[in-house]
């Protein structure tokens, strides 16, 4: 049985502060929490899950499982349909050193949404990104709706906070590559080694500061009439270019 | 001043049933509302305001323009932060007669989260993709949610609710490409000038009965480690290489 502290303490992890002092976050469904357990580098801290789950895992670590009723479930997760299994884990912790030679790399100039940064970690995991720069001002990766948007790919893809300015001047060797309205047509572009993907916000688009540290500026040829491409879909058609 | 049936009306075009009863759907932002404004194919029906937005038109039409508050406003908004002006609108009228030759056209085997059929519809509007065909049980494209995420694509892509099986066979000289895990290769298959794009429901793909009426299966080739991508992001990228 959950006890009213638990109960306190899992939605607490819904805020960035008390996620941030405790070093962990939250994560929700079968899916999503089979393939954190397998990728390693993220511990668990503690499963809650409904028995019929349990049932149907070969392996579980059974000091780190505790199981709960539909309803009990329903108390603490943040989903309108709980799904199984709710589990904290701690944050991921990736290899120290940043390497950003002979690959490309994502960059988000204050992706808000959380739907929309959860998706674009899901796409970068999809084309083998290792790392997202992301503006201190954007979503936090480890917001439980980015969580599950990720589909696991948290696990996998290494999302930085930084001041992006600084960063870019501190490896003004690396190409950036800027995603407007205005820039070289994308297919023109071809197939890219070693950059920074560069991705703006979602009405405001990218600084003027970051623009003009931009190598080159890219854009998805349009043909029909809309304004703008949703920030996390264009993402991934300039990645299934250049990659 | 907003008096307690207006209220009480508009909330309920949040619910299918009532909008189709009604032939209208609610849009919201200036944004989104001055776009639908200028597409032309959607009456007016009513428009809420803020004075402060009023203000800033050049042309609105004064019979169907009415001043409120901000706590009215918050009062009949679907928004977490309501944006100034809502607007009731009639259903997009489109040409009679459905033209699938020569052009792609999409078919969306029950997409069902209503944030990924608006960013589809706004994808499918950049491409100039004019008709969409989606299973009965996909999300309403009329939903709030829909609407604001297909960014007044709404006003110039069509979105048909079809049974999609029948539908193919009533089409079968017109070729259906199938995303899926284990197709041709998306570079391989080259550019388009006729076809279906059949993209499958989130987390179950396209049906079997459908996958069987493709003439072909094409995917978007993984490098990384993800099992899938999100569906928005899939039919942008696919739509990007063949358009």
């Amino acid at each position: 049985m959950l006890v009213k502290t638990q109960v306190k303490y899992i939605q607490s992890l819904s805020q960035k502060k008390l996620r941030d002092e405790e070093g962990v976050f939250v994560a929700e469904g079968p899916k999503i929490i089979e393939e954190l357990l397998a990728a390693g580098n993220t511990d668990l801290v503690q499963l809650y899950a409904e028995n019929s789950w349990i049932q149907q895992q070969a392996f579980l670590p059974q000091n780190a499982v505790q199981t709960v009723t539909a309803a009990e479930l329903q108390r603490i997760s943040s989903l309108h349909t709980p799904n199984q299994v709710l589990g904290i884990f701690r944050k991921p912790v990736f290899p120290t050193g940043l390497v950003l030679r002979n690959k490309i790399s994502l960059m988000l100039d204050t992706v808000q949404d959380p739907g929309n940064l959860g998706t674009i970690v899901r796409c970068a995991d999809w084309f083998g990104i290792s790392t997202v720069i992301c503006s201190r001002e954007s979503a936090d990766v480890f917001n439980p709706k980015v969580v599950q948007s990720t589909m696991a790919g948290i696990a996998r893809v290494r999302v930085l906070y930084e001041d992006l300015a600084s960063f870019l001047q501190n490896h003004a060797d690396i190409p950036v590559y800027a995603a407007t309205l205005n820039g070289t047509p994308l297919p023109k572009l071809g197939a890219v080694k070693e950059g920074i993907l560069l991705i703006g916000n979602e009405s405001k688009g990218i600084s003027e500061e970051l623009l003009q540290m931009a190598t080159q500026k890219v854009t998805i040829p349009k043909i029909g009439q809309a304004e703008s491409l949703n920030a996390a879909v264009a993402t991934g058609i300039i990645l299934s270019h250049i990659v």
